[in-house]
């Protein structure tokens, strides 16, 4: 059953909430300066000290504190402290650093995502760059950056799209390595290095696709109601469900999108 | 003959004034969503319209009245307007938008370069993200990232080393393709996507090396003294001057840099 309008207003208040507790705890982690020692092994501390991991671990108890608080029946799957079914039909699904490259290399392109499920598909989306202050929704309402009403843009073919992938390091066999190969040949520009923060630029009309491989579910959930909020389309490379994550392909323009899946499928 | 500490102090509070010109003749274009026609011609306006070449030159223009205005003697070496020779031994190094690719995919990893050249070698440098706020200045004094020092991080080897470089399409040889990919191989993480901010990641601790070719000299001028002000080393592949661009290496800790020479000339 979709979301009423004013169930999507409430839903999209309370996961603003949730974004500005997990800013507040990675944030502290991010640019935190480390040395090496002669070991190889980072230093600044405990022994096995990670700022990634303990900012996701920081991040993701924030939210899932204030779930539990606000709607205790709601499930949550997440990618630090695994899932916690709900009575009702609705998981949270939430990757509190997606583009974990990003953030050890002090790049600001790493990005909160909190996603809910309605039992059938994600029908709410944030991806929160705390260091930027940009903040993307989306959902049945539509997509905004800080508010503002966002949109994909046209783009008629592949040869005039400007294409994204967060490195040629995600197509792990040679199928996908090849599939990848064959629509970035065709694109009228291609760069790397983007995690979730390049989905949101499909959204806001400045990057045409992204196509990606070896998503988790907790990757590609939040982005799926921004990129669709925004008038683009996503989908798994076979066209069906992305869901899951796995092979995904996002687009601005569906000429585009259809583009890249004959590519993929040829 | 080096700098004088007030004449550093002078030099960097112009040149920020500088950036501070840029930034405005700039941002305006930065964003501008366009969509692109059935002939894949990008609109938005007048025929052939280009946001990142408006942008270069608009905040190139800027720059170069401010100098004209207040150092008439000093030489100005622009990417967009050509050389103007100085009566002065000083000549400033100038890239308006350096990262034209994340300027274009709507990323704020591009950076305005404003480099001062004593006649022999840069002196002066400053890396400005508009969007971000971001501004790293360095020098004989030291490097700064809004004025806060900055200093590369420790790192004994390749193996513990986070490694950046813009793009595997930056290489375009089979020679410089296969010896970046020595260099990757041995690397811990390997992070695409960085323009000049990626040398700024390594002065500032995030980052320990950046491996490049077929820069031009106005891209990597205004860089090295940020990377050298902050303890790091920024040579050619050859170990020689890297001012005039080509084929680039910069690292936080000598060791990896000569790490990286190495595999490089292996």
């Amino acid at each position: 059953m979709p979301l009423s309008p004013d169930e999507i207003d409430t839903l999209t208040a309370f996961a603003g909430t949730l974004a500005d507790a997990a800013r507040a705890a990675i944030l502290p982690y991010f640019r935190t300066a480390m040395a090496v020692d002669d070991k190889g092994e980072q230093w600044g501390g405990a022994k096995g000290y990670d700022p990634v991991t303990e900012g996701d671990r920081a991040g993701e108890a924030a939210i899932r504190a204030l779930i539990e608080a606000h709607y205790p029946d709601h499930g949550i799957l997440g990618e630090e402290f695994g899932p916690k079914k709900g009575a009702s039909p609705f998981t949270w699904v939430l990757d509190p650093i997606d583009g974990t490259r990003a953030f050890i290399t002090g790049l600001p392109l790493w990005g909160t995502l909190i996603g809910l499920n309605d039992g059938t598909r994600p029908v709410l989306g944030v991806m929160d760059q705390g260091f930027t202050g940009e903040r993307f929704t989306g959902s049945a309402a539509g997509s905004f950056l800080n508010g503002k009403p966002i949109r994909t843009r046209a783009c008629p073919s592949l040869g005039a799209a400007r294409l994204m992938a967060t490195g040629p390091y995600l197509f792990r066999t040679a199928q996908t390595k090849a599939a990848f190969e064959r629509v970035a040949a065709r694109a009228q520009l291609l760069r790397f290095g983007g995690d979730c923060y390049a989905y949101c630029m499909v959204a806001a009309g400045h990057v045409d696709a992204v196509v990606e491989s070896s998503l988790e579910t907790y990757d590609i959930q939040a982005l799926i109601p921004i990129i669709e909020g925004a008038g683009g389309v996503v989908t798994a490379w076979d066209g069906g469900d992305p869901q899951a994550g796995g092979n995904v392909v996002a687009a601005g323009d569906r000429r585009v999108h259809a583009e890249i899946l004959a590519l993929i499928n040829s």
